[in-house]
């Protein structure tokens, strides 16, 4: 509504179709004016003034297609200028740090990863993570303030679950710590936004992955705990304070083991990496390699290390038959540790959900592993970082 | 995006306003030509301009107010013509069907109902619905085709998951039975909609009542079964094939008793009507009578009845911990014969919620029993056929 009062109602639908077409690109990639035309339900001369004026902001690049094998004028293509329109893309994990700059259209140009600093203290965190961004930015084209037309928009970082519960670090410490650290670095540009792992992965496979195309999406993320992105009715469901999705302590199995949040039988407890680790007679460090050792130890006929990924990956699916039951969703895509688990255990899983879930709430899951690898986050990230742009694209962010 | 080719940017701005204020007027109640340029962010010939068209199609009506105790000129009232502008708004449960006539504004202003035809057959069923309906046209001002400015602009269904669990009746059942026994009394009026009957009480709960200005909710619905409404970001969460929120089926016991559904340990295994009685040591008939009974006998003192209340209580507030960490909710509404059992062993709920969820999870989250009783499902399904006429009130249905 709003919008109607500090604009005429033809500017605001002009802003609104710019974010449309700029957003169908950033999204699909390369697109001919034609297909534009067609997807977006405006007119040959309307798509074309709409262009002009992204191109001329230094958002898009236009051209003719190389070759299209069909008779008549080839019909303009529409490209993001990945290489010059970026935002940077951080995840702060239990153990590590990652930064990517990541052009418009989800395209990773670099990237870098560190251990994370040991310690509860979350400075010396935030410098680490501004040191990675740092190093992108030397060599990135354009400066901070886009004086030469190539520019970062956005920044945005993705936050495992395991932080807040391991190191204790509330919204707050992290919200104050991460823009001081990140601004000298990115300028104007919107942001620093922040959000959970599981949820930017979620976002990131709902977008451009796994769940391309599918509007009731859950991504399940293992590392030391089980967290859960949600998509619901194709948008990201977070809850009150973003706090939503903490599948992990569901309480599947009211006899079972402690769990560190203090309720017995948490899902985590059955199927996170100690649970694993512990049935299966390992050693019990925090790191994921023990994780793949032990997966790999299974198919090689480790017996032990069999019944521990037979019992977890059982009660993998037992803890998705409930969520189905409770989201009717299509995909259900499984990251991080649980990835390697769904995939040594997939029979289990499924026989779960097959025998669990109530028909009609399973009758259209497809299973699935992260078409974006260990990526997602750092590219659902990159969304949060582009959202500005894309919602008003030559007003939002100065690029 | 479509609606820029069909009209002018103008024209779907200001059909856009139409809507907004109409739906203020719906949800809010009478109110001000000055509150309402405050809060659509307009300014007061446009709202005047409004008002004006939306009074000539018989939507609302303006006035000046009874006394305002202030100087000055009053601001004109405008208020939904509730009386007139009206929908069929009905409940299908296994044991009995409602069906009432809502006004513009929400109000009841009709209503009836009857046992539910026995058998697993469909039509009578459809039969009564629509005889409920038919004689409540009978005395409802206007005719179906609104020629004298009255007019029914909608119809919808709320049914309950009990139904779908014990008769077996698949959506397309529901759906193909509904419209050819409604359209006769409801003519050109938008629907019949269906939509779940915890769904619908949680949007008219998130609309209307006590989780108005809650964005992020969960209505819980008992009778013969456990379902769940669920509102996140402030829209309904239903799923792919609108088969969400059945969290009945969600297991939290897996050495518990076997469910209907094949499953062991589901959380309606726990707390439905069922398992209230059989831990009360009382017979099972499946009428929420029984249920009411037990509650009373556990208030007067039988200890066996009180067992069981606490019992259902403890497992009610464990798996209300379970949602609140998937959905970082700010209201929970307990409805149906959950509502009783909420009030019975509120202490029991609370002491297993502030225990299991996670602080952040729960840190926000207050418990209510539904402001609208047991209206809530058919208020809610008023909603549903309300919709059409508030996204577009001139053009949408013609009243």
């Amino acid at each position: 509504m709003s919008s109607s009062t500090s604009s005429s109602p033809q500017e605001s639908v002009r802003r609104q179709n710019l974010g449309a077409l700029l957003r169908y690109i950033h999204v699909r990639g390369a697109t001919s004016r034609a297909e534009l035309t067609t997807r977006l339900g405006l007119n040959r001369s309307t798509i074309g003034a709409l262009t002009a004026d992204l191109a001329t902001a230094g958002l898009i690049d236009e051209g003719v297609p190389q070759e299209t094998g069909r008779a008549g004028r080839p019909s303009i293509v529409v490209r993001p200028r990945s290489s010059r329109v970026y935002g940077y893309a951080l995840s702060l994990e239990l153990d590590r740090l990652r930064a990517a700059r990541v052009g418009l259209g989800g395209r990773i140009l670099d990237d870098r990863s560190a251990a994370r600093p040991a310690g509860t203290d979350p400075a010396p965190t935030f410098a680490a993570l501004a040191a990675l961004v740092a190093d992108m930015q030397r060599t990135a084209p354009g400066s901070p303030d886009g004086a030469d037309g190539a520019a970062c928009v956005g920044s945005a970082l993705a936050v495992s679950a395991s932080v807040r519960h391991h190191l204790g670090w509330a919204d707050e410490t992290i919200e104050s710590a991460l823009a001081p650290a990140l601004t000298p670095h990115t300028g104007a540009a919107a942001g620093p936004f922040v959000g959970g792992l599981a949820d930017l992965a979620a976002l990131a496979e709902h977008t451009r992955g796994a769940a391309a195309g599918a509007d009731n999406v859950i991504y399940l993320h293992g590392d030391a705990g089980i967290s859960a992105g949600i998509i619901a009715g194709g948008r990201r469901i977070t809850g009150y304070g973003g706090h939503g999705g903490e599948v992990g302590h569901m309480v599947v199995n009211p006899g079972g083991r402690l769990c560190g949040c203090g309720s017995r039988g948490c899902w985590e407890t059955e199927i996170g990496e100690r649970a694993l680790l512990h049935l299966a007679g390992r050693a019990v460090p925090t790191a994921g390699a023990a994780v793949a050792a032990t997966l790999l130890a299974a198919r090689d006929g480790d017996e032990h290390a069999r019944a521990a990924v037979v019992h977890a990956a059982d009660w993998l699916g037992f803890g998705v038959a409930n969520l189905v039951n409770i989201f009717n969703p299509t995909v259900v895509v499984f990251g991080g540790t649980l990835r390697e688990l769904y995939v040594s255990g997939a029979d289990e899983v499924r026989h779960r959900l097959y025998t669990m879930a109530l028909p009609a709430c399973r009758a259209h899951v497809a299973l699935h592993t992260p078409q974006l690898g260990a990526d997602a986050a750092l590219v659902g990230a990159a969304e949060l970082a582009f959202e500005p742009l894309l919602a008003d694209p030559l007003y939002a962010v100065k690029p």
